[in-house]
């Protein structure tokens, strides 16, 4: 499953270095040894986490769902135009999110708000493209890779389980 | 939006009489003055609340969509067989929960694991229907009435802002 | 850390069997072959977790804080009396219940309202000590070792980092 | 109840004035409107909710616990030192940050992040205060009040119940 979950979020432009760019902006400031190649790395863990996949599953298929103008109305309007009081998208990104702790919301919140990256290329999208969900799952990937960093750095085995 | 969402649980067989049972049952032992209309006047409120209307429509309508085989797959196979390790029905049915704070939390948790009354019908389903997400979200419904309940009777109307 | 917080549970009467009793009853219907022992190394596991100790250290603290009467007023009342609409505990629990994911939230609210084991044994209390997080914190160590067993169970390694 | 949480935050130097300006900064954008008035008003109303001050009144009592070194180790020398992957207070912020609903939770992991005005002054700290909750449960007051403009901005009078 997670094959395929990379390839519907390359479907729509994001691949896992973009991801993992945004991670080494947020982290390599607090851990000044930290690689490119491990934020890519932890981008991957995260992906293959299963609460993961399913976020991601469902959230994309929504955003495609409304591209297609299949969702039912008045969700479809909602959905297509990123209805800023909507709040469904932040609350399955949540559940990516809590993937490494609460230590993730920050990070989130803050990817969320300042579209870094390929965040803002989903958000401000192309024409053809909903993306209401998609840039809140991939800045919720994002944090959820930031927070496993931060766990990784004290060496904490032990909380690998 | 609430007519649209009152009806779109009526074409499920979900009313809001039975929602108010549950909630009756939950709490009357708590609360010996409580009337099933004031379960009902409860049941009403929460579902004006925007939130919750979002709530509902997105998790219907993955329902809806899991019925007719539009959902694409792996998802349509995991909404249609309300796989168990899915969650993300749990995690919407907490931004419902969530409405009244996190008293909810138990009730909803209870409700869902016991499938009280209409959540149980919900759940075992006649073939045609697939529940996975109605199931959750009824419960999530009447959690958040439970705890509204809970809330209103210390006579906190300085909480109903 | 692991030691200390497995000391402070069982200060308060809570052992890793106790909880592991819970998470057998819960889980042996779905799982014919788990064992009592699995049910054990669960609850270890999920005592490992970071996430896990610091909710449970700053909530069993909260207890002894109420108990010895240090807790500033009127949070001294209120978490000495168990006050139904306080909900912080529940707060806290809910950061161990989400280590595996949303699925581990049904379980907690059945825990938490039916009291089952120990954690009736905590919530009914002797006179001196107060169990006002102690109760939702073991419900919630039940219901993650719950969820932690339903991954293992589809032999999810992938799952496991 | 409400007097006392604000004279709490008082007592770290958080007015209300100084919360206002943060949310007056993060919304006159959206909102241009908005005045200074409307969210000191905002501010009160969050804090008029019992969940709020339940959080404020938890996360403050173990913030000053910490300065007075009653807190048992080594929960003490974590949130002295406010120890990163705590993540607690994290959790008892979005206790706060939910009564609005999900859309509270961007604002508020910006908030924590940048360290806007009077929430940057509580996490620099004079020497003899521990504000480890304080600086995270003002972000979520803040984040509150936004999404309380937010929702009031479309003219919801019937989700105010």
């Amino acid at each position: 499953m997670k094959d395929l979950v990379i390839q519907k979020l390359k479907e729509r432009g994001v691949s896992i270095e973009k991801v993992a760019e945004i991670v080494y902006e947020l982290q390599s400031e607090y851990f000044p040894n930290l690689t490119f190649e491990s934020c890519c790395e932890a981008v991957h863990v995260v992906l293959k986490k299963r609460e993961v996949q399913y976020a991601l599953l469902t959230g994309l298929a929504l955003d495609t769902l409304a591209e297609e103008g299949i969702l039912p109305e008045p969700l479809l309007g909602i959905v297509q135009n990123d209805e800023p009081l909507y709040g469904i998208d932040e609350v399955i990104a949540l559940a990516i999110t809590n993937v490494y702790g609460s230590i993730g919301l920050t990070s989130f919140g803050y990817l969320d708000k300042t579209k870094h990256g390929i965040i803002g290329e989903l958000n401000d999208g192309k024409y053809e493209y909903v993306n209401t969900f998609a840039d809140d799952l991939v800045a919720a990937v994002a944090a959820a890779a930031c927070a496993r960093i931060a766990h990784s750095s004290v060496g904490s085995v032990e909380n690998e389980d």
